[in-house]
């Protein structure tokens, strides 16, 4: 049983979803594990994991759309406020969905679901870098 | 150090929660592991798995009718609706619960608390069958 | 590879969230591993774990009117009340958050990010007393 780490870096545009299943297979594949345990990190406060459908790019519009809705921007509606009115709703967003995430692997690949991706679902309006923790455990 | 794997499959009845404490306790006391962890990983973007209170009947009602008023299947509300109006909906509520989860195991068992149970929450309306994969690493 | 095992007792005050990143950290230092896994697993329905900033206390004064407003208290409108108004929305503010997480560890520590700390979020108007099992897997 051997230990693998790594460092992924994500660019996001903004808010919504980049995908980033495919520098985690292939990092997963590289790693030479054929059966293991594959655990994401994301070290901040105001971006988060989410798995969604790959296939159909209206989901990613309709999941902005919701949690606009869901966690509103409004003015006044927030005490801490200090980076912007997107700078609570991106914290409460982060709560709802996921920071840590947990995926077997078997023959070398993350037992994903045929319409399961893996984002990285970037919750403030600028762009920014984001790092993400990957550690894998298990059998070559 | 060893590694167990197993595919749990699971008919749903269409949208609400399904128990599946019971199998999973029952495939970690066969596996002969004492201490461990056990991962969970949910392989669609449309059902999920959530811990609940595993008493009382009505919670089930409960979450059933908190999750359709937060998540509303209103007409034109979703662009993505190819397959019905529980389409978005469905990979909402997923984002929203959970699609992995981690649980140490003692004395041959998930540390479940009194009152926790394990389920499969549908969020689709038709009845489907599902696919869990759980991962369990420990010593005998 | 070495397990390691913990039950964590935390004493709230009420609804809201208590810090736990100390006492985690610290455990983990004190176990010597240098390379590993960390999981942690609410023993509870009406409680959970969360990631937030770890500065600014007005943070979780925002998030706490937020969960009020996502998850009213209004009489009437849950079945399940047997221990009070606040008890079905315990229920489901747990299922919005989370009941596990798991953390890579490196140089002895969680690798979490500069704002990011552990908390446990009280969903029960009275103070109880909540166990917390951390599960730590590595070397040293």
């Amino acid at each position: 049983m051997r230990q693998h780490l790594h460092r992924l870096t994500v660019d996001t545009r903004g808010k919504g979803l980049t995908p980033i299943t495919r520098p985690i297979v292939d990092w997963v594949e590289q790693s030479g594990v054929d059966v293991g345990l594959l655990t994401l990190w994301c070290r901040h406060t105001s971006c988060s994991l989410t798995v969604q459908e790959n296939a159909d790019p209206t989901v990613r519009h309709d999941i902005g759309r919701f949690f606009e809705r869901l966690v509103p921007e409004e003015r006044g509606r927030y005490v801490h406020d200090y980076e912007g009115p997107d700078d609570m709703p991106a914290h409460l967003r982060t709560m709802l969905t996921d920071t840590s995430m947990s995926i077997p692997v078997t023959e070398g690949r993350p037992v994903l679901g045929t319409w399961q991706g893996l984002y990285l679902f970037e919750h403030r309006a600028a762009p920014h870098r984001r790092e993400i923790v990957l550690h894998l455990l298990g059998e070559s």
